[in-house]
């Protein structure tokens, strides 16, 4: 590539791309880690971005109106650190770069949400940004139509490299995508040709713009180091009413002894191939040094941004005080003042009716009351919508023809499903909620972990959440799950056992702010076990006292959760009827039981009594309740499964594997003989 | 859909068929559960397939040179047992259609692998199966290389739904494939344009013809009900050096009320349809009645591969006794005999030469004097292979120009990577193992958790198991993952500590028959922990006493696993100086441990001392041996994390999270207060 001829056809933009390679070439060298290439390959397209095109107020990062950037090649991070720097947004201080992935910076390694203003995601873990952006794209199109176009209107722009587009769950995000429409949906392809291993055909051959085009995309071929043919590019992008993949053939590293190469990709440090890269670049040759005319103009840009977001403040202060509300709570993820008492009603009457019910048929009746009430809400399912029971009567569905529809069909995508909620709920105004069968929490895992590592409270309606499943057998029958959940840092994971429980869990998942929440439902009916109406919200204390010995002293104490529980319950009526008092303990949820204080705790599992846990999963992570707080080896027992399932009826599955108020029983009285 | 017209232009044809549609009938009516509309829709591309082409003999179902027929679209599986007992397979009994998905019978509701001879993997979860494909059709492509096309010369032939092409499982597929110009991969798309929600085009406009021609795919679009334009389009996909898609139009559950509807894909039981539907198809009336002319047609086909069997015994008699001897070993899963004293002279070696090395590069280390003696061994890597240590000097890469070579260039493609080892596992004479980040077992579990299922010994390369991994972040730290994949039934969780270990883990993961390994290695230098030689495989037991108390009574024992063993034994170090007699029991492996028998268990782990655990995961997982096995709450701790990791480097992470030696050594301390 010659440097020279691209800095004489245009030295201004140059220079100004520059100051985004040679912070990058600084930061990677005092951190000795770090991605350098791919900044230095995009900063020409974030340059004509940035300059002419992004709606954006470095003093306002939070505007709701403002367009989104996402750096889906997340290793990247030093391109995002570098733009939010030179237009001055005030946490990306010259000192962060230079703290760049160290202990306790907002510099993080990857760029991580909530970290930095201006990261609008956590990215990293490949594709999963491209997908972040179609949840973004959604959620700008349905707060358009619900809003007006003077309070939504903005572009979701979105750097992804080969990386991303050879994992699969770009293909689930770019098909939905092209289906839906979404104009204003903007890809960059970093089309570079370098992945970590080598060449990127080594490994594909892919027509990546002809992939994009077979899925109705508008798709473009540039030179990404052309600003006339960027901008051109971006302006035709606009101007089609498809989501458009910008192609932009880049080269790695540029400038750099390691162009076009996947050393390139790494971090370069060798500081003589640095100092000749910024001579070769006309560049100010100190470390992290910026000419200041460079970020004069860059800090300038934010002025385009600011008049923008005057406007916006005018027509948001047109809008009747119960919108500006209404839209103020969205955004604050506020639950709405009614749901408390909505909820508290449905309970009542539960415990009047105290239906026989499978869970995820009980959290349909749930959701039909809630999502009247919260506009907020948009839920789908991965082509299971009967089975999850996540549509209601209200919602309509978000098509290209009616953006006012509240639900998605997502296709059989559960992994573009997660990543595309996690985009919805980071882009602020959407609680998403989404459903699929828990034993495909295993394909939707790579999201997942970003909603509990963002904090950001998508809802996961995962039903069929046992060998209850019945015929469809193992491949569909989860056994590991829960555990697999249960172990995520900041994940709410519930599993109700009736119809009451359910109404309780959906309020916990809906009025959290920082944690999301997976609901665990049956597919089998399940009797209601909360007869008794109680306002408290008892799931919210992750386990309580269901029901007490009533016989004799208490002996024995069962746990268990969801559809195990009207089998603890049945357990305890035969012991009963033997003269041995037993409580019954439901546990919906371990993590909130977990933060409960050590007074509650005792109360509900005191020493003394043998405790048997039943669950139609695997032991891990009982332990805890079992042998810790007060617990004790030789006095606890566990009924639930230790191997995988198989294709049977479910209560012919229940009987072989065990798991049954007989056996429940039997263990307990081992453990007292 | 004009079934007169089908069936009077085709009458054999059309009645061959029928049987496929009328025994799916009766079965899922009998089951009162399944999925009728798929065999119904394909059951004339099968017929044509089996009836033509297919190299099969149902005497000799393990045959390794037959053709490989894959249900993707598992749901259908009435489909491959309705062919598997047409064609007289002596598992697939009518009996076995009539109990199909009841407990212990073979025909469960989706295809298990294991279970019924002629089922060459199991699928249901979307999209596995055309990934498993790609990694048949490898493994043939490389044992034909190997073997000669004399040996090894056959096709895999797939048929998969609009669902197993939505899942982003399937793009890293077809991408892969067409870049290593899989020439003896046919793919059938049972395009009925239905899913469970509804029509396709309510989640998808993807052309898909158009999305495998850009990967580089032969791509055909015919009538799935021609017989004549199924066969043309088989032999000119046959004649293509690329791999092919042909996709058939069809119409799922043809012929029946439900035909081109949603419900048609699931279970159709009313018997006045069924009845309605054998009267227009002029099937036989009876319950799994078939036509004795038709069924001796299906029983026939049997007799082509028997003929190519024969050739194929004649070739293979010809090898040499030692060729012979090793396509067998290979086939039967055997190691080499040389594997047990190379490993042992290899541990001899590192405990003497005490490296200091991360356990990802003693891998390395380990695998270049493996890869020579195992001719089976198939590496690759997600495009991480410098990180992974998985390519050794004698491998070669697999290239459409070298199919000897014995490395693949996965790409960014961790799930595909996963599905494609089961399909080489399955396919026989291949030991496929590969590398990614731990973290990003996330993105594989789908297909991981299919390993562990159909117990193939897969070997799962994870490096980068803990905040070890440093800068990069939270997004790239596993925390709780290694909680995750012990949950899973059937997996070898291995966490070696040191070299020595190392070479151990390999030991037992390249030994296995019937179980996943997943190996779990630091990213940082480790010691040598091991320092005396043993011969005996330590790791193999699960734990074992590293280092027992030598200054005083054994006060306490301190367990960990890899890259925390050394933390261990240096926080010993300050017991036994204060006088602490501490034992350290180095575990590697909980699956394996817990399969020790209680005596040896009981060595270890004796109750009395207090105990704690270091590892830099989650607790979840730990209780088992620090509260069970005769441990108690009250004399039991856990060093490791309880939230996610951070980016800096890896010295700071472990002393900001506390995972040091000190703490091991307070922790021991304040339990003995």
């Amino acid at each position: 590539m010659d440097i020279q001829a691209l800095r004489s056809a245009n030295p201004d933009h140059w220079a100004r791309a520059a100051a985004i390679r040679t912070l990058t070439l600084d930061a990677v060298a005092a951190a000795n880690s770090g991605h350098s290439g791919m900044p230095m390959g995009m900063a020409d397209v974030a340059t004509v971005l940035f300059g002419n095109h992004l709606r954006f107020d470095p003093k306002a990062p939070h505007w709701p109106d403002r367009d989104r950037f996402i750096l889906s090649a997340g290793h990247g991070s030093m391109l995002i650190y570098s733009l939010l720097y030179l237009t001055g947004y005030e946490q990306a201080t010259l000192q962060q770069l230079k703290d760049f992935r160290q202990w306790g910076s907002r510099t993080a390694g990857h760029p991580e949400y909530g970290h930095l203003e201006g990261v609008e995601t956590t990215t990293g873990p490949l594709g999963q940004g491209i997908a972040n952006s179609v949840g973004f794209a959604i959620a700008e199109e349905a707060l358009r139509a619900r809003w007006g176009k003077k309070i939504i209107n903005h572009h979701t722009y979105v750097m992804a490299g080969d990386g991303c587009l050879m994992e699969g769950v770009s293909q689930e995000a770019i098909g939905l995508a092209g289906m839906q429409q979404l104009g204003h949906l903007i890809v960059f392809f970093d089309n570079n040709n370098i992945t970590i291993d080598g060449t990127v055909d080594m490994a594909d051959a892919t027509d990546q713009s002809a992939r994009f085009a077979a899925s109705g995309w508008h798709v473009q071929e540039i030179d990404g180091h052309d600003p006339a043919a960027i901008d051109a590019a971006i302006v035709a992008a606009k101007a089609d009413p498809r989501p458009s993949m910008i192609s932009c053939k880049t080269h790695i590293a540029l400038g750099h002894a390691a162009q076009d190469t996947s050393k390139g990709h790494g971090a370069l440090t060798d500081a003589d191939q640095l100092r000749a890269t910024k001579e070769a670049y006309g560049a100010p040759m100190g470390d992290f040094e910026v000419d200041p005319a460079v970020k004069a103009w860059w800090e300038g840009l934010g002025q385009r941004g600011a008049a923008a977001r005057n406007e916006w403040d005018a027509a948001f202060a047109k809008l009747s005080k119960a919108k500006q509300d209404e839209f103020t709570r969205s955004f604050a993820l506020e639950a709405p003042k009614k749901l408390a008492a909505t909820i508290k009603a449905l309970k009542k009457q539960f415990a009047e009716e105290a239906p026989k019910l499978a869970t995820r048929a009980s959290s349909q009746k749930v959701l039909e009351v809630i999502n009247p009430l919260m506009s907020e809400t948009l839920g789908g399912s991965a082509d299971l919508t009967g089975s999850n029971n996540t549509k209601t009567g209200d919602l309509g569905v978000f098509t290209p023809e009616d953006r006012e529809g509240r639900y998605i069909h997502y296709g059989i995508r559960e992994h573009g499903m997660a990543a595309m909620m996690n985009g919805m709920a980071l882009h602020g105004g959407i609680r998403p909620y989404g459903g699929t069968f828990m034993c495909f929490v295993d394909y939707m895992r790579g999201a997942m972990r970003l909603s509990s590592l963002m904090g950001v409270p998508v809802v996961y309606v995962v039903s069929h959440d046992s060998i209850g499943l019945g015929e469809d057998g193992p491949t569909h029958q989860p056994v590991e799950h829960l555990a697999l959940m249960r172990a995520t840092p900041n994940l709410n994971v519930i599993r109700p056992a009736d119809t009451i429980e359910v109404a309780e869990a959906w309020e916990i998942a809906l009025t959290e702010k920082a944690t999301p929440s997976a609901l665990a439902l049956s597919r089998q009916g399940l009797p209601t076990v909360r007869t008794e109406h109680k306002t408290k919200n008892l799931t919210a204390q992750g386990a309580y006292v269901l029901k007490d010995a009533e016989a004799a002293k208490r002996q024995a104490i069962l746990m268990a959760s969801g559809s195990e529980v009207s089998v603890a319950l049945a357990a305890r009526e035969m012991l009963e009827a033997e003269g041995i008092g037993t409580r019954v303990v439901s546990m919906p949820s371990m993590e909130l039981f977990a933060a409960q204080d050590e007074k509650y705790r005792k109360r509900v599992l005191p020493g003394g009594p043998v405790r048997v846990a039943v669950e139609a999963g695997v032991r891990q992570g009982w332990d805890q309740w079992l042998l810790g707080e007060r617990g004790r080896e030789q006095k606890a027992g566990f009924v639930g499964m230790d191997s995988f399932g198989a294709s049977a009826p479910a209560k012919t599955l229940f009987e072989e594997f065990g798991i049954t108020a007989e056996a429940v029983a039997q263990k307990v009285r081992d453990l007292l003989a």
